[in-house]
């Protein structure tokens, strides 16, 4: 009896919860935000600079889906595949939220038998991780991906993603920036001539990744503790990943006597060798640093790996680390096509993921900072009435106005205020206003006033669009 | 002893199915698509007229997250519900993807207690739904939304959206198309004056809905079948839903001695009226058609109701219907963002939708049609070289050209033949060649080549950007 008491309880409770309709929590999901009106304004301008720099340099665009078979995600993120969000098995396919662009982009191309593209895709990804908010990190987050697939000559396709990463930071303004660059081939050699088994290449370079976050020491006590690694294999490591430099670097450790030994660590030297004589031709050596400790989360990279970070302005004076953090990231993954493809064909990737919530981040406090105030419409004029009773008059003006592709509003009131229309245009930044009136009417005029100055003139109707378009072409 | 072996057998079968890569099918979901370059570049042109139209009228953009908590969609879909994708309960909030972008928005709306906004919204919905992918459906696609958001003058707003509609379609000029208007009001009159129960409307609704995919016979009955109607009921809601016009109709209607007696059909009468008037002054009554067998599926709209509709092409000889399906939908909701208010505030709203998926197969079957040639990248310049060696002057040119703003190319290799660069810029249609050689080197110019002549002129290297820029500025 007590049993089903409680049972009645709690079903009663929940109807209690269901009719409560004020229990309701008005939210987004969990390590998700809206983009209103001021933020889109934002995001868009970093969108324009990104996608003209993608065009600059030859790019098409494609797009996938959202979701993907869960299968075609399965056994391509390492240790972080279980961030992966699926969907519920509703009687069909069982699917997952994309984790990343480049991976459906393998996809793409082995289901398309494409063999040679340059394209970029910019679209939402999907990571449930635990955000810290205030720095910009999020569970659905924008990506701008920009990758070239094909069979070339080495490190020219690499150098040009560089190039790109280099490009985009310039042109954003986000202050000073390095781009960390490695090899996993030079990764791969420095685990083997550094004692590391085999078996343990991935979840070691896993640990090292996370030199960017932790210590050296929660490192090591983790490859050692956890991972099983030997203290001497970690230490040996220990002395690698200190490493940072540029071609006297490369230089010398092509004549380390351990790594010159290990064919694969020489390839990946002698590769980042060229990758930075090209880099030097197109003069941005100077903000490369080829360093030891970048290792990259994701399983599937094969080659040069990159990661650009934004650096702490002098005159800030914050306690924060010297790095706030990644901005852009990439490398070379020619293996992954051919995880798709039945007969296992190989298609060579290389490409760069630009982040750009962080980049978000910074330009919305940085306009917070400066006070500017950002437009969020496009708006040319307002089509106005002095008097009551012209609500038809305005719907006229407006529509041809509209139809001769000017950019106009009008306030949605039969008989608005003069005052109210011309503070409208105040608060939204409307450069023009077209008063129509009974005078105005009977002479085939109309008013137009500028905003900025007050001047009114008055502007024969059948030239108003023109006149617009003049006092309006440098906005 | 049978069952175990059963067991085993089984698990060897799913131990098999795992090893057995090949077996893997390389697919997007049921219902979902990629979008290659050339699709892109279709999609790019059709969201460039909506985007202009939408800023034409002065909105603003924002953007929401793909899921929201499940919560937030419960009872706004009314029988579509069941068409929503769930996401995995992972051991956190309940989420489900966005159906639509008016629910996000009335969230959004309620949430920063905004009473006030006209803003657009392109972005992906999801609805699984039975996809019948010839004709442009599919269960991931985009909708363009442009919504008003405020207490205002009656009608003024709604007549805006019936001009956005009519603009876009007459912009992307798909061909002849008629806008249907209705009203809930005037439905939830004719229900009730055909003597449908209060508690059977929405549903009785949604029937109706259904009478543009199939004939009268088929709604009657399942209204009377299913919905137990009374077939006398259903008669009579019979002869209102035959009958479509302009403002004649509307003002026949108003003197209908049932209709007038209602005071919510009435109301709606005289809204429709005034709409009607408003849309005369905008000039655009000619495709606009008040059609009381316009439903809409959907549960929340309060007011004026629309939908686009393209006609069939007089000298297309198929065997199709007169109209090939809506292209455009919406109306007004006035008590969305209430249900979303923690004290029930009421904020009214008016909106459209623009369907865009089958825009897209419109515009692409049209292209296929014509055979115009679509370039699918920018690119207004190929670095070439003539002789071999001379990877290292490309590499040094492009990076000029990408520095000054130009958009270029060049092939990755080291040492490309003449021929294969030529014949790159005449498959992707780049219209300038930029070719280094020894001697232009030494003569300090840059040779360039116009492809659609083959006309050449040296250009001193100072004035190489200013030449492309202006050889290019038609592009």
């Amino acid at each position: 009896i007590a049993k089903e008491v409680a049972k009645l309880l709690e079903m009663k409770a929940q109807l209690g919860a269901d009719e409560g309709k004020h229990k309701f929590v008005l939210k987004t999901p969990k390590g998700t935000r809206d983009f209103g009106p001021k933020e889109m304004a934002i995001r868009e301008r970093a969108f324009k600079a990104i996608i003209s720099c993608f065009k600059r340099h030859g790019a098409e665009v494609i797009d996938t889906p959202v979701f993907e078979l869960k299968e075609t995600l399965t056994g391509k993120y390492g240790e972080d595949s279980k961030l992966i969000y699926d969907l519920q098995d509703q009687g069909g396919e069982l699917l997952s939220l994309r984790y990343d662009l480049t991976v459906p982009f393998a996809r793409y191309l082995a289901m398309n038998k494409i063999t040679n593209i340059k394209r970029y895709h910019i679209a939402k990804v999907y990571r449930r991780d635990n955000p810290a908010m205030t720095r910009g990190r999020y569970r659905e987050f924008y990506q701008c991906d920009f990758d070239i697939a094909g069979q070339f000559d080495p490190m020219i396709p690499d150098a040009e993603c560089l190039k790109i990463v280099h490009e985009i930071l310039s042109d954003l303004q986000l202050g000073d920036f390095v781009i960390k660059v490695n090899d996993r081939r030079i990764l791969d050699g420095m685990f083997a001539v550094c004692g590391v088994p085999d078996s343990k290449f991935r979840t070691i370079c896993s640990s090292v990744d996370k030199l960017d976050k932790v210590p050296w020491e929660e490192v090591r006590s983790e490859m050692v503790a956890e991972k099983g690694l030997s203290p001497e294999a970690a230490d040996l490591i220990g002395e690698y990943v200190q490493l940072h430099g540029g071609l006297d670097l490369i230089e010398r450790l092509l004549q380390d006597p351990k790594l010159s030994q290990n064919k694969v660590a020489k390839e990946g030297l002698g590769d980042m060798k060229l990758l930075f004589e090209y880099l030097t031709l197109f003069g941005i050596t100077g903000k490369i640093s080829f360093d030891l400790s970048l290792a990259r989360g994701l399983d599937y990279y094969t080659g040069v790996i990159f990661e650009a970070v934004l650096l702490q302005q002098e005159n800030e004076h914050v306690e924060e680390p010297l790095s706030v953090g990644s901005v852009a990231g990439g490398g070379r993954y020619d293996g992954l096509v051919g995880m798709f493809d039945p007969k296992g064909r190989k298609v060579p990737c290389v490409g760069v993921s630009i982040g750009i919530e962080r980049i978000f981040s910074i330009l919305e406090q940085r306009l917070e900072a400066s006070e500017e105030k950002i437009r969020t419409t496009e708006t040319q004029v307002l089509v106005a009435s002095a008097q009551k009773k012209l609500l038809e008059e305005r719907l006229k003006l407006i529509s041809e106005l509209w139809d001769a592709g000017i950019k106009a509003e009008m306030l949605y009131k039969k008989n608005p205020k003069l005052l109210n229309q011309l503070q409208y245009c105040e608060d939204t930044g409307i450069p023009l206003v077209a008063i129509v009136g009974e005078q105005e009417l009977k002479d085939g005029v109309v008013k137009l006033r500028i905003v900025a100055t007050r001047e009114e003139v008055n502007v024969p109707r059948e030239s108003l669009v023109e006149e617009i378009r003049i006092r309006t072409s440098q906005c």
